[in-house]
């Protein structure tokens, strides 16, 4: 089994409009498949401005109009498709959700954003995901033809026992569709990409909308690529555009064997485990 | 209570005789705390060269000439001490130890390095710590009249598990008297520091020895020290010296009111615990 394979990660500006947004992501993964991409990746809520009163408004449920483009588009292109995040309602509560598409549109995988962001900056930045959001329980690793990728999204790369958990489910790649702000992207985002690669030895993909000044959260953008050596091997700016990585999964097991971190775990003095499995 | 006080990391380099070094060291200590200083740290085995075989050589029991020395200086002086670490011997198990003196002079904690140094690169860097030593089991977080400061060794700053530990023990400042090399240093020193600081919202310290190109180990120095948004507020290169830092460990409790990651540790998902408390 190859464990290579070529990744486009996609970093667009988000319109007001859903209808607008889904298209243009449609469109992009088109593009990236038809340059050989093997993965596509979108960014967190891509079909939906980042507004806690607005997750509501624009959520469907599984199943829903955004959630059938996307299957036709990885089925038509015969990609994995890691679709960023969109509001997902079902009964009373929203969730803010990766869904996870196979090359035959199936979908093999799903993320409910596990740890939701609240900030409180002085004088700065304020944002509380739970004003809108219900968080999900599950840790989500999907297997694919070039090896296992661990899903989560955004906030849920500042908690290291996520990143471990889904290494230890056999995850050689960590994808997480995200939005940093202004205040924590500079701060933060690089070194987080790079710290969950090298406490893991995977692979890390960040996958960001692309900065817009006239919204009301602004993104950070630098969508990245990080290596099991924790090296950027890709990363972008503020603006559109996307990053293609040739990877290959081997250089998980290459790495561990030269530095084997896994064996130094001391789960005779620590453990960590799951206590809820699923939504 | 003041959280206030003022910190000292000595980078020195480590002779062939433990006579020597321990005499260096205390000077050193001493030169501190006359300028000031309320903590002092030493680095990772600096009064032992470090390579496994001379380990057991120079091990000494709790209570030897080495632990005598430094209570003294610690005593004299009224500091704070983390002195480094250095192969300490029981029965017949050598660990690599981290002794923590109060300003009375009295042991206040000591810490055994628990995740032991193992790497094996392609044509480079070869050492297993294993050869000779034993690893600890303990989590070590001291109490001090600033606040409470967690204690581990170089290898151990690899392990997410064990800064989560200490920092859910009360730790607000994370010191690791440490040596990385030429190999793991300029890849990974600095992206550790701050990463773990960064987690726990809390400081990180790391007190290496000097860089010496005579040693069949070469430290790749760059003590450090970092502040609970992942700022770098001190850093030497190469080469002999000290970094005196002026820490208020209230930054702890202000950048946790503003970003609250302990609010979003999911406990009720997965649960981190030790199993084993005492060596």
């Amino acid at each position: 089994m190859s464990q290579k394979f070529k990744l486009a990660v996609i970093q667009m500006k988000i319109s007001e409009s859903k209808v607008d947004s889904v298209h243009k992501a449609i469109e992009n993964v088109a593009y990236m498949a038809d340059k050989g991409a093997n993965m596509v990746v979108l960014p967190e809520m891509f079909n939906c401005p980042y507004e806690t009163y607005r997750f509501p408004a624009y959520a469907e449920a599984e199943g829903g109009d955004t959630y059938q483009r996307l299957s036709k588009i990885a089925k038509e292109k015969k990609v994995y498709l890691v679709a960023g995040s969109v509001p997902e309602v079902e009964a009373d509560r929203i969730y803010n959700t990766t869904y996870i598409f196979g090359p035959s549109g199936d979908l093999i995988g799903k993320h409910r954003k596990m740890h939701l962001f609240e900030i409180d900056i002085v004088n700065g930045q304020y944002f509380r995901e739970a004003e809108t959001l219900t968080a999900g329980k599950s840790v989500t690793v999907v297997d694919t033809e070039f090896g296992k990728i661990g899903v989560a999204i955004c906030f849920d790369v500042r908690f290291p026992e996520l990143a471990r958990l889904m290494a230890q489910q056999g995850a050689e790649m960590l994808i997480y569709p995200a939005a940093f702000n202004m205040t924590t992207g500079p701060a933060h985002w690089e070194l987080l990409f790079r710290s969950r690669a090298i406490d893991q030895q995977v692979f890390t993909v960040g996958c960001a909308p692309a900065r817009d000044y006239e919204s009301n959260y602004i993104s950070y953008g630098n969508s990245i690529i990080v290596n099991p050596w924790g090296e950027v091997i890709g990363r972008l700016n503020d603006e559109e555009g996307y990053l293609f990585g040739e990877i290959d999964l081997s250089e998980v097991s290459q790495i561990r064997a030269q530095l084997p971190l896994n064996q130094s775990i001391r789960d005779d003095v620590y453990e960590l485990k799951t206590i809820l499995k699923e939504d």
